[in-house]
């Protein structure tokens, strides 16, 4: 299996401190790289992360505020100026058309990208085979989708029962493909020789208010990046600007079932962010979690 | 006198580098933020530099390339948010309107800022009294100005003279308005006690071939800012393009008879971009160098 991870491009809120920039997440996901939220001066950030832009396949936006929005018409001028070929689709609220249209049309060029606008509503918005990608409303001050990855289930291969069923070579992709196959010996059903194996999941959860939709998009994630931009002793001014504070990142995450929590968009009010908001998280999630640093790279955990 | 100095936010061309931003360039004139080219990030190179919004009372874009602009809606939201209520001339090419329009309507916000949008022609910009700011259209592959800052010419006042004539406190601020006051030993001319002192001049000459006009923009400067995005041995490459190589922007600080060079807008396909570009401009011009990097701040040099 190709790679999948999340390479972590920026990990400010609203204004971008000497150590986080605004914010841009790219999840590699196989032969994918999904970008989400390019804030301004994402373009740079790829290089620093060492990532081509050709590695973009998919572009989320969550909503429209600069933070999450304004490195869009860098990102592809750069992927004007690397010759990028490939179709990349751009998915963003349907409300945000006007904001999405202005900054794409910022761009002088040859608009040679083959970029696919989709506004979109809640649902499913993508099915490749390989992955669904899944929008889901939040609850900000503006229009906002979370969005939902999800690796369709599959199975588990049984080499020692394969082998005693002499299955082998091109036959196993074979009885992957159709469910059963004749042997020498008589027919092997596929259920004979693997076990159920459940889809790897990544959600992304930005800028909301504690709400059901956050729950949903982060069930039984494997990787859930969440807002964190305040603290709980700023619980008012979360609720207020519609924002989580880590404890209710970390609530989603337990709640939720998530496997590995990774915290983000940090207030530049609070010194050591990362570490304070890790803690707070701590005392309500014990699975996994990781306070978000620019250009660090976090792999999705090994399957179970 | 308040401090006249740059303040260099990037200095890279098209493509940001781990050492070097996109365009960025704040010249404090005494009480006065002139932003020139606010690339991708500035907002960001602000803060590093411990520039304040704030700072910013006028806007000067050389033309619509998103190297030199795609900065703006960030520092606009940044304005904003620092409710900065100053008003804020924006001056640009008028053939880029539409762009500029996108730009600024990017931003989803309560636009409180006082931002006045200049389109402007060839010519006479602004006249404060304290300086006057002109414009003029350089060779370049899309409609591109560049501007000449210019301090109107003064006196200096000679302090062993004043005192000869018995002329002090109130009276030297009459007898420069009036040019003339009468002391107990009769008149005093302006003349008598001052010499004539000419005024700064700054100069911005980005991306253009070597163009009449650049000359022009330079004569005399104290300070000029030009681009050096090529090294001569890809001369071909400027001249198609539309850039100045090294020693083509040392020429125009020579023949201009400019004082300072600051050379900017390095190409990323130089290692050591900054003391190449310098070390070319060195064998054409025999006044001061500065191969700008970015946070450098690099200050007017003391008048004559």
């Amino acid at each position: 299996m190709s790679a999948r991870e999340l390479v972590v491009l920026g990990t400010s809120s609203q204004v971008p401190t000497k150590t986080r920039n605004h914010n841009g997440y790219l999840l590699l996901w196989d032969g994918e790289g999904l970008l989400f939220d390019p804030g301004e001066g994402t373009q740079r950030q790829l290089s620093l992360a060492g990532v081509s832009a050709s590695q973009i396949t998919r572009i989320c936006i969550t909503h429209l505020h600069g933070d999450h929005c304004f490195g869009l018409p860098g990102v592809l001028q750069r992927l004007e100026m690397d010759r990028v070929t490939h179709p990349v689709d751009l998915w963003y609220p349907a409300s945000g058309t006007v904001y999405i249209e202005r900054l794409r049309g910022a761009v002088i060029g040859r608009a040679e990208v083959a970029l696919r606008s989709k506004p979109a509503e809640e649902g499913l918005l993508a099915d490749t085979g390989e992955f669904r990608l899944l929008a889901r409303r939040l609850d900000h001050r503006v229009d906002t989708l979370g969005y939902r990855l999800e690796e369709p289930a599959g199975v588990r291969m049984l080499p020692d029962r394969l082998a005693a069923r002499g299955v082998q070579g091109p036959d196993i992709t074979r009885l992957q493909e159709t469910g059963a196959i004749e042997v020498d010996a008589g027919t092997v059903r596929l259920g004979e020789v693997s076990v159920p194996r459940r889809g790897q999941v990544f959600a992304f959860v930005m800028d909301t208010r504690l709400c059901d939709t956050a729950f949903e998009l982060a069930a039984d994630a494997d990787m859930l990046v969440a807002e964190a931009t305040f603290l709980s002793e700023h619980a008012d001014l979360a609720a207020s600007y519609g924002h989580l504070t880590a404890a209710q990142a970390a609530t989603i995450a337990r709640d939720a079932g998530a496997r590995l929590l990774v915290l983000t968009h940090f207030s530049q009010r609070y010194d050591d962010a990362g570490a304070r908001a890790r803690a707070e998280a701590e005392t309500v999630f014990d699975g996994e979690i990781v306070a978000a640093e620019d250009l660090m790279r976090v792999p999705l955990p090994a399957r179970h």
